[in-house]
């Protein structure tokens, strides 16, 4: 079984056969999720549908079914949490693009949902995501898992989604915009605004998979690690990366005046955290061997991707 | 025990003492539950603040905890749900108050959350209130409930929230200004709108006390009903009212040619309507006997309320 050994040398910024085929089983569990499309609220299962299924890194997911993996777990009980995490992450960049808060246009190299759906849509479709997530995460009984993991995994979502996770996260950001922060402000920030739910993600595929008090404590601190590498990595892009492969526009945080890993500590350092990270993010799963190599390639690609 | 016996006659638009005291309770599980003010991120942790402690009527947790008084449940599991229903009732107000949808500078004789905070702020004060329901609600097994029935109210809140419920109203309602709607499209609209959270209240409280399949059909049918009177209830009161007493401006809906009982079936077939919604939702609790006193009194509340 080649894709069970974990090839812990070779960073790659492409995903192996076994990850992309992980990536079309979540986008058919998104689909089966969604509300349809022509159903009445007809507008709003439209926008909801529209700032889901457009394409993404489907980061997250793939997060919950390589912990999954890592604990020998590979049955339908990842599904919930792997669309649970999306579904949260979706909504959550259908608001930062509002007006009011990033007001950007393009997302994806498409118009952003209130673009197309209006601003009420836009904010009412963000609003419905974040609730469907916590109702089909609690169905994961149905799959199997233990109606007390089942909470704890309710539990975890909620946190990494509020005021101490994502959302105070963004009002960190928004705070930011301007200022000089520290290094320490900076990582702060970004372990609310995006590692939460990065965090979240490994933990709910680890929680539905029986995982054991030290097996979730490794695979938080892989998780940990690989939130904020990915963080560095979305900076260094930001400096070096081509406008037309991340499909947003390089520099644009330098031009908005935000705080970046580059900006703080400079480019030389920059590099180092993340290549520090990632070791840390390979030891952390060390006691999972071979059963750890989709992490092992996760965290490898957060480190090495060119968008 | 007088407080324990129904009075189904006498209408009121006073709460007794004891639903008073229960107001009192929620407020400091409320109190509790948020995020304290002068800790990171502080301006977000105040809007969220703001945004609950307000006032209000607190008729969800109300209903929560009358619910579980018909089944002789009066203690702390009742707690999460009732601080639950209202942070989903407030992010929703916050969100239905932003310049994008209802544009309303002042609620409950304060101006609103964005005009406090911003626009960015307010949502992601919602956005931080709705994950907080829920994450509360999944600790609702600390205070005794089953894991299972505890997944099972995740369910519910979950469901209520989305586009089938909450958030597909109010879609199903921005969709309706200036249209002319029947009288199933208005009572389909509110159904899900306000509807679905009241609904929610009283199960989430039949729920937390171990109600079995029939009392939970029997709070149903009594919710359905007090839903529906209560909004019908509004839409005389904007006709009727006084804008010192509601504290909004009365004729609001008529000036904003939104679809309301009055306007669709007459002023006289809403007060018919109102008396059928109030004795059905009697009669559905007449099983529980004196232990259903504090819903009676809800119904009655809902429909003669004057404000």
């Amino acid at each position: 079984m080649p894709q069970t050994q974990p090839n812990l040398s070779n960073p790659s910024s492409e995903l192996s056969a076994q990850l992309k085929s992980l990536i079309a089983r979540a986008d058919e569990a998104l689909v089966r999720s969604l509300p349809p499309a022509d159903t009445a609220p007809v507008e709003l299962h439209q926008a909801m549908r529209y700032a889901v299924l457009g394409g993404g890194k489907r980061l997250r997911p793939l997060l919950v079914y390589a912990a999954g993996h890592a604990l020998g777990e590979t049955g339908s009980r990842l599904d919930s949490p792997a669309v649970a995490v999306e579904l949260i992450h979706a909504y959550s960049l259908v608001h930062d693009d509002l007006p009011a808060m990033d007001d950007d246009a393009m997302r994806r190299g498409r118009p952003t949902c209130h673009i197309v759906f209006g601003e009420a849509m836009a904010i009412l479709a963000g609003d419905a995501l974040q609730a469907l997530a916590f109702e089909l995460l609690a169905h994961d009984v149905d799959a199997g898992v233990s109606p007390a993991r089942c909470v704890e995994m309710l539990r975890v979502l909620g946190r990494a989604c509020g005021a101490d996770g994502m959302a105070g996260g963004q009002a960190l950001d928004l705070a930011a915009v301007g200022r000089r922060l520290t290094l320490g402000e900076l990582e702060f920030m970004h372990a609310c605004k995006t590692g939460a739910l990065i965090r979240a993600a490994v933990q709910l595929g680890g929680l539905a998979s029986d995982a054991s008090p030290d097996e979730l404590a490794a695979l938080d601190r892989y998780a940990h690690a690989v939130g904020l590498a990915f963080q560095v990595r979305d900076d260094i892009l930001d400096v070096e990366g081509e406008s037309a492969v991340i499909g947003k526009t390089a520099g644009k945080d330098a031009a908005a005046d935000k705080p970046t890993f580059p900006s703080i500590i400079g480019m030389e350092a920059s590099r180092e955290r993340l290549a520090g990270l990632t070791r840390d993010a390979l030891e952390a799963i060390a006691p999972f061997g071979g059963r750890g190599s989709l992490l092992a390639e996760l965290a490898r690609f957060a480190a090495a991707r060119l968008k």
